[in-house]
């Protein structure tokens, strides 16, 4: 079992390490970040990541993870990234993405066609890659899997583990993992959340979005 | 807000940047990650973490955060490493850890008399700590927070940060990390899941603690 994790400049951590601490637990799982450049990439809190193997050394993976974050807008217009993405894709049994990492599959080209979710925020842009946007926590379309915004990554992947593995080593994983979830509010989707917060994210996340670091 | 977030090899990966992708979002937040040597460390699964800071370049920090994985065992017999986080405990106004980084809180002897947890499948280990184990998500005794296995450290960070910041700031971040938790099974905690996974799960907890790479 094969594992991609692509890794960029300001990726956000939890996006990737969610789906990370799961899928490596996986019988016989083989781990690999891939970046355009080995090295360390920072994320977009300041975190260091080592990526250990770039986009030629990987040519074929059994289940490929994009994770989103701030950096997602300079990675969609680089045709390297796009051009491995199409390329590895046609050798996985799933490829998944984390929040504003389903942006990268759509600017691949992966999207067309197919729902898809991403962060809450930013739902509405999938429909420039023809994708149909769907707020779901996880969103099933034959081997494409997109997950929600940041933290979904782990639902996502439990999800996934459960269709390579059975559920005994889902449920293994989760007790591993300890993913017994008590938030101590309930606010972490638009709906439940406050609506003047609503507005804050959103307004913080597109100021993100166009600050240009 | 100086946040100090502890690593060493073979630590969990999820178990530090679960509380990092919460409390780096806190104003005015900056996040320093400490190790004995500058450099990646290697979480138990191979991914690569970069310090960015020695233990000797962090004499104060508002917010500690000690996470755990099968690495705490050696780390809990590294004076050097029990005398910072006992120095470092006498600056903070806030001392955390996640899953087994509370044995080495208690391993730094500051855990005698309070009540704490840690992940499940060690948690009667805490008496050798002269603590008082609980079974409990976040446990908190004044500044001294500790939090329950792996994917715990999310909510404890959540209610760390509400404290500092107050409920508006925490739901903002909850809401930007979309921490709406969907499991797609519930087994996170030994009394949910299947007696027989609990026992699988603790059997190779214990395994992967004497395995000494």
């Amino acid at each position: 079992m094969h594992i991609s994790l692509l890794l960029f400049d300001r990726i956000t951590a939890l996006d990737v390490i969610g789906p990370y601490e799961v899928l490596s637990r996986l019988p016989g799982a083989s781990v690999h970040f891939v970046a355009k450049r080995e090295g360390l990439v920072r994320t977009d809190q300041g975190l260091g990541l080592q990526a250990d193997q770039r986009l030629q050394d990987v040519t074929r993976s059994d289940l490929l993870v994009v994770p989103g974050g701030f950096g997602t807008d300079a990675v969609a217009q680089d045709a390297d990234v796009l051009a491995w993405l199409r390329q590895l894709h046609t050798t996985t049994t799933w490829t998944t993405s984390v929040c504003t990492g389903s942006h990268l599959l759509g600017a691949a080209g992966l999207l067309r066609g197919l729902e898809a979710t991403t962060h809450w925020a930013s739902l509405p842009r999938l429909l420039d890659y023809g994708a149909r946007p769907v707020q779901r926590r996880v969103v099933e379309q034959g081997k494409l899997v997109t997950a929600a915004g940041v933290s979904a990554g782990i639902d996502m992947a439990l999800t996934v583990a459960a269709r390579i593995a059975g559920p005994d080593v889902a449920q293994a994983i989760q007790l591993a993992i300890e993913y017994d979830p008590a938030p101590p509010f309930a606010a972490g989707s638009p709906d439940k959340a406050p609506a003047h917060l609503v507005e804050l994210v959103r307004a913080r996340s597109l100021a993100a979005r166009t600050a240009r670091r």
